[in-house]
Formats: C-alpha cells, sequence, structure tokens
C-alpha cells in the first residue's frame, strides 16, 4: 500500500505554501520532480527551493524527466490521455525502483483541482498499485491574479465561468455569464472578441517575482498586454498568464 | 497612512494557512476579529486559535460585534451595500481608537476575492483614510471540497461556472456549462432542477474537523444530502456547505 500526496503549491511565490503542505512534504519518503527540459528548467529549480526551505527531514529527492505529448496523435482529448498513460509509467518506474517507499510525494503547480492533469494520473496509477490518495489545497492562478489587482472574481451575489483560451477562441464568449476568468491561453484570444464594453484584469507571472499586471478597458490595453506578453516571454524563455474579463 | 492587510486563512482547518499569511499576521501592530453573535461564536474563536498559534510576536487582536443585515431595507443588493457601511464604520471605529497604529490585519474566511465583501469594504474605508492595501490569497472552499473529493473542478480542457444557489433556483442552470460549483446555498437549490442525468459532489464544514461529503447521482442522494445536511445544522447550530454539479 502506497500513500500519494499530491500537494498544491502555489503559483510560484514559495510562501504560497500552506502549513498543510509543509507537514505533508515532510511526512513523504519521496519526492518526484517532474523535468520539463532546459527551457522550463527554473520550474523544477523553484520545487527543489521549496523542498530545501521546509523540509526538515532528510526526504528523498527524485527528478524524472517528463515525457512529451506525441505530435503524430492529431486529437486533442486522444494525445493528452495518451501522455498521461506515459507519464503514470513514469511514477511507476520510479517508485517500483525503491522497494521499501510508502509515502510519494508530488509538488502540484497551484492546486490540484484546477486544469491539472496530477488526479487523472493517478487514478492510472491506482490501477497497478493498492494507493492512499491525499490531496493538500493550493493556492491557484486565479488566486494570485486576484490578489495582485485587489479585486472579487464575482460581483455582488453573481456568477462567473472560468475557461480556457481554446473554449473562448473556438465558441465565443460563454452566455450567462458576464464574468470570465480564462486560462491556459497561449495567443491571447480576447483578440478574437468585439472589445467594446469589456474590461480586462492581465497578470503574467502571478506571484513570482517577476509578475506583470495590466488592467483597463481592452479597446484602450488589448495592445499594449500582447506586447507586454510577447516581450516578457522572449526574456524569460517561457509565460504563463491569466485574465479576467467583465462585460457590461 | 495605514497598512490594511486582507489575509485569507482558508476554510476552517488551521493547517490551510499559508506562509505568507503567518508572516502578514506577524507584520500587523493590530488584528481585527469580527463576532457575529453567539451561534456563530466558534468562527471567532477560530481566529483567535490561529493568532494564537503562529503570532510570535506581540500584537493587539481587536474583537468587534459585526452589525447585522437591515431587515427593513427590501431591496438585496441595497441591503447588502447599507451593510458593507455599517462594517466599515466599525472598522474605522476600532482604528480611530488607536491613534498609533499603522498596520491592520483581517483574517478573512477562504479567500478574500470569493463571495466575500472585505474587498468592498475595504474601498469604503480608502475613502477616508490613506490606505495602502494587501490582499494575501488563501485557500478557498471550492478546493476544499475538490480536495476532500479528489476530483478536478473542470473536465479535460472545459469550463466551469462558479454560482450561487439563489442564482440557480432564480435562473435555472446556465446555458455554456456543464459543470456547477453552487455556493451560498442555504436551501439545498439542486432541488428545483430535473435530477436524471445530473451528479453532484456535496460537502459540508470542509476542511474542518467534522467535514461531511456525499456524492453521487442527484436521483439518488439528494434526499440524503438534504437531510445530512439538515441534522449537522441543528446539531452545530449553523452550517456551510457546497457542491459541484456536472451534467450529460
Ligand atoms: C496547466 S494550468 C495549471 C493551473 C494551476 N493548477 C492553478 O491552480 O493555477 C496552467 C495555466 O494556469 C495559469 N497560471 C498558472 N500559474 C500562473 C502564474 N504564476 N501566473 C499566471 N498564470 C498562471 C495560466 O493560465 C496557465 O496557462
Ligand atoms: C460568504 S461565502 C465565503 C467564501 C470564502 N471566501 C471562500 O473562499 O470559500 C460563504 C460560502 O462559502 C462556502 N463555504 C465556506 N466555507 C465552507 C466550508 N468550510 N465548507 C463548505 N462550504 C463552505 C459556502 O457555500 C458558504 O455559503
Amino acid at each position: 500500500m502506497i500513500t500519494l500526496q499530491l500537494i498544491g503549491i502555489g503559483t510560484g511565490n514559495p510562501d504560497h505554501l500552506t502549513l498543510q503542505a509543509v507537514k505533508a512534504l515532510n511526512a513523504a519518503d519521496l519526492i518526484l520532480i517532474p523535468h520539463k527540459g532546459d527551457e522550463k528548467a527554473d520550474l523544477a529549480q523553484l520545487r527543489q527551493d521549496i523542498c530545501a526551505d521546509v523540509l526538515t527531514r532528510d526526504v528523498e529527492i527524485a527528478e524524472f524527466t517528463l515525457p512529451v505529448r506525441d505530435p503524430v496523435i492529431t486529437d486533442y482529448i486522444d494525445r493528452v490521455n495518451h501522455w498521461h498513460d506515459a507519464i503514470a509509467d513514469c511514477w511507476m518506474t520510479e517508485i517500483n525502483a525503491r522497494p521499501g517507499v510508502q509515502n510519494v510525494a508530488l509538488l502540484v503547480w497551484g492546486d490540484p483541482s484546477l486544469y491539472d492533469s496530477t488526479l487523472r494520473i493517478a487514478e492510472r496509477v491506482s490501477k497497478r498499485v493498492d494507493l492512499q490518495l491525499n490531496v493538500v489545497p493550493g493556492i491557484t492562478s486565479m488566486q494570485g491574479l486576484t490578489a495582485a489587482h485587489q479585486i472579487p472574481l464575482n460581483a455582488l451575489g453573481g456568477a462567473f465561468q472560468v475557461t480556457t483560451g481554446r473554449q473562448l477562441r473556438d465558441h465565443g464568449w460563454p452566455a450567462d455569464a458576464d464574468r470570465l476568468v480564462i486560462m491556459l491561453d497561449g495567443h491571447c484570444a480576447f483578440q478574437t472578441l468585439e472589445p467594446e464594453g469589456i474590461h480586462i484584469w492581465w497578470g503574467g507571472f502571478v506571484g513570482m517575482p517577476n509578475e506583470i499586471t495590466i488592467s483597463g478597458p481592452l479597446t484602450e490595453v488589448a495592445q499594449k498586454i500582447t506586447e507586454t506578453r510577447q516581450r516578457a516571454k522572449d526574456d524569460h524563455g517561457w509565460i504563463m498568464d491569466i485574465y479576467i474579463l467583465e462585460r457590461g
């Protein structure tokens, strides 16, 4: 029986870690850290730094190379499912290489429930080994964004929709929601909207030392955002960004 | 100039506190704790316990009595706005009573961005005194719910809508969203839906020692939830609950 802990770590600020996360990390005997290639090496380094900061016990840390998605598979869902299978294989390889291991921890970016595949990969692993799962919530990028702009997610008593850049681009503004949170948007999908009457609160690298925020009417700030985003991406090698849109 | 820190504390588990929240509390020279009347005295006590656990400095803690909403005002938005004005008055009274105070902290349930009025009250206060605002994100009840059920918020690449019991009851299932998170529901609004084909993941007191979770097809578990909720509310004096609905 293996205990698998999926530990939300927040979005790049080591102080996003909760006391629960600190305890969970210290209860592990193996911590798995994915390595995403040279470009995003700083993300693996951040996880190493977090461990170095908060571990008060001697816990083994194993980096493994994260598989890449297979570009030959054209269907998006198929491609992602295949990729999750491959990641489950990696976890199993690391665990099987250490027969005595009982408590394995993974550091999940943000919160494990939000546009993250760790829970789906854990489900695959649970079919191969007797697993006790433990989910530790973490600060999300939505909260990093609202904290940076000092704004609420919802209007008073109102609803909001959380969706992706792809959904916004392919299906337009969803019905029955005047406020949207857009994540996983590599191409500034807000540019596909009629900008009149829309306000945007945008954030790149939220919670991190190089955090950037821009907000205003979309008619006025859209270009500033796309340019700032491109420049930050060029400088840094990659970018993560998120935004809220409000209409009416 | 006063620094006002709105510090998310999570949803009842003291270990939800982030390292950032611990530092922010220790940087304060006054912590304001609202008292909501005898019934919810345990909520004020939890905040006192959190302070006792994490403060390493001698910080003044002031409890103040939270005003109640004026039932004479019939319009919902008007009533809430009037209530926020009254709370802003309370904060000002406490601050003005301590002329030397520079760094005031408030412990906000969950995260300050999610169905919480603290940011709106702070805006009122900022019109009366020179204010530097600092928002510290906290674990939300949405994340407490998904962690307890070990489920993601979104389907793979899919959207979800966060809304209230009142909205669901008054306007039905929103268009363009197959997954909903329902909060602020005192009356089990899921009962107003045609239950066929809907799955529910429900949680009461999530993150707390008396956490309760129920999930299943709405056709099978709706009654169990309403009964369990009523019993827990009778036993405890109050309840906070939240749920996810999925259709299709
Ligand atoms: C695979 S999802 C993971 C989200 C994560 N689980 C969370 O709770 O925020 C990655 C997306 O989250 C958002 N994101 C994550 N970290 C971010 C950050 N520090 N700044 C801005 N956006 C971020 C971006 O929209 C990015 O495309
Ligand atoms: C005024 S809102 C505050 C939400 C809070 N700011 C957050 O981040 O979760 C109160 C609502 O949040 C939900 N809630 C808060 N704490 C909860 C808990 N421990 N268990 C279940 N639901 C909770 C319930 O839907 C409740 O009606």
